[in-house]
């Protein structure tokens, strides 16, 4: 038996136990899978030095592996970390339980009565990269909403991933849930990513957790439908009528707050007609911002880095930010149709109307008017945890939270009726 | 320039005019679109003379080409079916506009206020096969839900579809909506398809219409996200409690209303307490349907074809069924489960715990008690004109109509909230 074959083998038994897992997921009510993450986040809390003790062993291997000192902080639990993992785990088990909420209903004239129902969705895959609380945070959210989770962490949390992953199951099955619920994929073999990949009919959904290659790899070769954002080319525009205050409170709030976040502004526009252009700009270049700016803009601040056609299609993460003058409305609009990534952009105006067009036609997950686009965030929109932000167009977009990780059937209710 | 790289070429050509379109229909009102729509059926009526010429064509080039009767009637246009396509599109322009509706809103405690509301998907592709009448009855959809339509039809359909677009086009045009808002695939060359299952970004969405191997394929190869069914390998579970008259009502309207529809019942399950169930498999072998029968109900009614394991994942579309005793609701949810394609199950009970079991047990996108599964049908549940019937998990399950073609982005408006 060749490596591949016995990984898809691997992969094949996962998915149809946690196939069979689903049955016992969709019966349990809220308060079972409440429960079980209680018990889950105990046992988590309980099994702290196992799991410090695995991850001491993660630690040692990616020091011994000349990982970066960044990543090695990713990967590093101590008693705190723990503890905020298993407070995570309780927070979720807090949430409202979508599942069994009726989303309409109509009783038609042959009397059968219809609704819409949520439901679970399936088997959900994850796929993650050197944090081990994503092991604990993706698996409840998966089963709060009733369904089962296939995790794949990086290799270097393995040991970390295995002890979480241990102690969450040791409270799931305490609470009456399968032990199946949530699986870990065991071997740090590539090819295990690969099968989930290709599980289609195995897998309902993929959702990576991770740095933009992984997000690349798993959309680029991905059979199974995947939530997640590549970009956050996100921009804010401000209008001729904006306020100059709040249009430098929500520039700066929106690059400046975080810069490394998803949700952080890259690409500054300016209406032309906008009297205070300069003084926007220099106010956020005095943060210690770089901000690359276009021709017409560096005839007012000759000092200022000059922006290449590369820097508009450029999410930076960074204290960096790309920055023009536009036209007015339809130039900006134009800008973030062809630049933008369909995550967050912002407007600040005074113009309700002038706001309200934008809020229409520009086309992302989330458009704010008179905010900083720092707010794209499932926490921030009540949500409860996010398992991500989405970007594409079907199913659930923005901010991913439990209803995101439901869908629905159809249940009739009739009396004998036959079309005939 | 290789051929692929011509239809390469032109699919981003097309593609792009799409996403160009999708800008004013994202803009436009049902008024506008529901005007768009009338013009076009007005179009049709017009244009009948050169779009019963050019069908005429279509059936004399498959005549040549040695096409079935069958395949020729479902190509063939005449006077009455051209006034039912212009009907059809007239039908979609009543529908009540779903683009704009807000799903839900709340105002955060920092005074931002966010609504999810329902914005059309952009650009979807349609794939289909000899019947020209899906020219416009999906460009119809697609377009009162704001979305751009790429139509791919069947190769022997080329001048008709042909007729019937450039009709539609004209009246969308004199309404002042783009042309581009429908455009047809001019090419019969098969890369055109390959084209759009690969144009991830171009296109969002893609339907197949038509029979099951073009939906197979479709699935298989597409990279764009897909709604459609596979199958509907549909059962009918009688159960213990059943009323042997409705379940007699039910059982014969599921299979024999219809033979050759998705929504048809393919499999009878019979619990071995039902009192009847030789009377019920009786009575519906004797419309003239073969009922391939597993053992257990062959020692009661021996002059039954057996069935074999094939059966029970065969899809007939035939007056044929497959039919097994089954120990009680545990057999038939698990039949089910191994089964069935998620498209449409029904119970008939009395007994209203033993039905909401199965409704809630049974991973189907449609599940019914005391009904016929052929109610499965965007028509029948009140939601006009589907597109088709999905069974896959994700975004619409079961009849996607226009909602089904819509999504939804988060709209927040503030007084200059940031996060600090």
């Amino acid at each position: 038996m060749t490596e591949d074959t016995r990984v898809q083998e691997m992969m094949d038994g996962m998915t149809a136990r946690a196939r069979d897992a689903t049955r016992a997921l969709a019966r349990a009510s809220g308060a079972d899978k409440a429960r079980a993450l209680v018990a889950a986040a105990a046992e988590i809390r309980r099994m702290g030095p196992d799991i410090l003790a695995a991850n001491a062993r993660d630690v040692d291997a990616a020091r011994a592996n000349g990982l970066s000192p960044a990543m090695i902080d990713r990967l590093r639990l101590d008693d705190d970390r723990v503890a905020a993992i298993a407070t995570g785990v309780e927070a979720v088990a807090e949430l409202s339980d979508p599942v069994g909420a009726v989303i309409d209903r109509a009783v038609r004239p042959n009397g059968l009565a219809l609704e819409r129902v949520r439901v679970p969705i399936g088997v959900i895959g994850i796929i993650y990269e050197s944090r081990p609380n994503v092991t604990a945070d993706a698996a409840a959210l998966c089963l709060m909403a009733g369904n089962a989770a296939i995790l794949r962490g990086g290799s270097e949390a393995v040991d970390s991933n295995r002890a979480l992953h241990a102690a969450m199951v040791a409270g799931i099955a305490r609470a009456g849930l399968p032990q199946d619920a949530v699986q870990l994929v065991g071997t740090t073999d590539r090819a295990a990513v690969g099968a989930m990949l290709g599980a289609q009919g195995g897998i309902d959904l993929i959702v990576p957790r991770g740095g933009k290659s992984l997000v690349a790899r798993v959309q680029a070769e991905a059979r199974v439908p995947v939530l997640a954002h590549l970009d956050g080319i996100n921009h804010v525009f401000v209008h001729r009528s904006a306020d100059p205050d709040m249009a430098r409170a929500v520039v700066l709030d929106a690059k400046m707050r975080r810069t490394g976040i998803c949700g952080a502004m890259e690409t500054l526009l300016i209406d032309v007609e906008f009297p205070d252009a300069a003084a926007l700009v220099e106010a956020l270049a005095a943060t210690g911002c770089e901000v690359r700016a276009e021709e017409v803009l560096r005839e007012r601040l000759p000092n200022l880095p000059a922006a290449d056609e590369a820097d508009w299609d450029t999410e930076y993460l960074d204290a960096i930010a790309s920055a023009r003058i536009v036209a007015g409305m339809d130039e900006a609009i134009a800008h973030i149709a062809r630049h933008g990534s369909h995550h967050t952009d912002a407007i600040v105006a005074a113009d309700a109307e002038a706001a309200e067009r934008f809020l229409a036609e520009v086309d992302s997950a989330i458009v704010l008017w008179n905010a900083s686009t720092q707010f794209a965030d499932g926490g921030e929109f009540g949500l409860g945890a996010e398992i991500g932000i989405a970007t594409g167009r079907l199913h659930a977009r923005g901010p991913v939270a439990l209803e995101g990780l439901t869908t629905y059937k159809w249940v009739g209710r009739g009396t004998g009726q036959v079309r005939g």
